[in-house]
């Protein structure tokens, strides 16, 4: 398996440059102020890990012309400067009477005039990462010029990978199917899930993950009772429903999919619900085609897990993926997004197999001009067995 | 090496939640609106890797008096119903229409009355997570109860440990030496550094993280330019210095602290340097006694590796640790905090090895009545060699 190329040529992060600039124009936005770490590093490439301390704010402005303005902590100098960014201003965080806030004023004063509207993000999805006090600081001293909404510009951008993305998550899928594909000879019943979150971990760097965000499961007779818990100590037991579920990430971009084994033999019952988990993905996979919706997605998937026609509460059946383990858009019945090349998603039809208890599937897929290439290893109707 | 006990007895969380009920009197806050991670956990031991899915809000008010509201995704109920916390209010997330924002008004109208002030963590460190718009919806909605200061309660609050916390974080520390001690006979000259960083999870994890979070580092000659720099595929070299800097987690908490490895014999100016730090480190445990200031502590090391006196430009030489790699306060000469007993701070000193090359020590303390106890294994004045 030979990875691909790490990075992107600058070309492409003028390119994303450029589109949001179009964009801004057309929505008559005099500046975008970026906050957050995808926000930065889809237009910068900067791609540290240093995100885990929430001590220091980090901003990113795109003028309506020409390039990058970073206004960062001096600690993030060196590496922004290996990147195509060359307008580099730092102040010394943290600064307990002025973190940034003065310098990113001037900043955004010189980008967008007296009046010019300053486009942040603020709908689903994102958040401002600044200290509440700071945003209100800085919303007082821009006077008229106004924070309104980036128009969710960011966001659409990102909603259509360029071929490098889309071969990074093919890669990191890759990853992760090797690690998955070693589950069974190093797991047996006994073993308590703690265990086996940790030897998952192990696995999936072994194969060549850089590093593994997000691990969720669960181990629990007959199904579970929900997706997102951490692992427990208690141990594998015959009959129980082993779910492990990956975010591993490969040069800053994620796979996100699942993979149910059963310990032991499956009964009649785990065994239908995994098939009918299949077809649910199968049928949405057959109509992901361009042109259709993120809704007809949803309802080729429910109509096999659920034939009544009702709707899950938790009620999702898959989202976008890329930079982030879960993106825009969200397959629910509300989504009326059309499907469009580069797409990336994650199909992740769930059932319920007694009261409270649920099996769920998930796997990677991009929209191509034919209809959907699987970038996880689709799995066969068969419950793998421990 | 027997790990401590997972969780806290619900006692510990009543008492947290009482503790800030006082200082809510205090300060006339009505109730408090929790958005982000370490907020929610820290009241009702809500612990999930989860959020790494920035899809969907998640939301606590602590009232004046009496126990916790979780305004939550359903997804999450059957977690939240593993904690202490009984008022769970659900909605299907996500909705377009309305992500919860309806609930979490009446919420705050049922606890803050008519007039009663919110507070909302608005000081360094912390942001409002939740989307700009919502925020700006749930502002419009509350009418004259404004959004106020939580006057830093919760921060103030997390700032000293409990001894079940602090357990933790030395097992946390216990696990990152076990993995630190392992390197020289992983790690040899050629391997790249990518490699490295892969293998080094790996022994995190072998020797019982639950994950591992936070793995910055660097490998260069004499010396590296930052400490926030993803691996690259460039191999160790004879006089690199390898400096792997991780941030661990066990059971919620993290440790935070580096080693530096000579690859091969040291040169006397990296040993020089490797000294200089440990004996900083050194000076600034001496004087960690409650009563002493965080820029004590400051100045403790930066007379032993600044000894011009001068202040270098990203110079935070240590901050807070716990829940989160990184927390309040910050090491520097403008921190006034007193310091009191199960405050854990990490010792971080930095010196100038050559014009743009530096070398960063890192240990972990915890402040006890009498001084300071280390959690990791201090180094000894040698740099270690591969």
């Amino acid at each position: 398996m030979t990875p691909p190329h790490r990075g992107f040529p600058e070309d492409e992060f003028r390119r994303r440059t450029q589109a949001a600039q179009a964009l801004m124009a057309k929505h008559n936005l005099a500046a975008l102020l970026l906050t957050t770490e995808p926000e930065l590093r889809y237009y910068t490439g900067f791609l540290t890990r240093f995100w885990e301390s929430p001590t220091r704010p980090w901003f990113v402005i795109i003028p309506p012309t020409g390039d990058l303005i970073a206004v960062i902590p001096s600690i993030g100098a060196h590496l922004m400067s290996q990147t195509w960014v060359t307008d580099i201003r730092t102040w010394a965080a943290p600064d307990y009477d002025d973190d940034g806030i003065g310098l990113l004023v001037d900043a955004l004063n010189e980008v967008a005039g007296d009046e010019g509207q300053i486009g942040i993000a603020d709908q689903l999805e994102s958040y401002v990462r600044m200290p509440f006090a700071d945003l209100r600081r800085l919303e007082a001293a821009l006077l008229t010029r106004a924070l309104v909404s980036d128009a969710a510009i960011t966001r659409r951008l990102r909603l259509i990978k360029s071929e490098s993305e889309i071969d990074k998550i093919r890669h990191a899928a890759a990853i992760a199917t090797g690690a998955f594909n070693r589950v069974p000879e190093c797991v047996a019943s006994g073993m308590s899930l703690s265990q086996v979150f940790r030897r998952f971990q192990m696995l999936c760097l072994e194969e060549g993950a850089d590093w593994v965000p997000y691990l969720a499961g669960a181990a629990e007779q007959a199904g579970y009772a929900d997706v997102i818990s951490p692992a427990t100590d208690a141990p594998l037991e015959d009959g129980d429903v082993l779910m492990l579920d990956t975010g591993l990430m490969w040069d800053g971009y994620f796979c996100d999919f699942d993979r149910n084994y059963s310990v032991g033999p499956p009964s009649a019952v785990v065994q239908c619900a995994h098939s009918q988990l299949i077809a649910a993905t199968l049928a949405a996979a057959d109509v992901a085609k361009p042109g259709k919706t993120i809704s007809d997605l949803f309802y080729a998937m429910n109509a096999v897990v659920n034939p009544s026609g009702d709707v899950m509460e938790a009620g999702r059946l898959g989202h976008g993926l890329g930079m982030q383990l879960t993106e825009w858009p969200s397959i629910i019945p509300q989504d009326h997004t059309v499907l469009e090349p580069g797409m990336v998603l994650t199909l992740e039809p769930s059932v319920t197999v007694s009261p409270g208890k649920i099996l769920v599937h998930e796997e990677n897929i991009v929209i191509r001009d034919h209809g959907a290439e699987f970038l996880s290893d689709l799995q066969s109707a068969d419950i793998r067995v421990i």
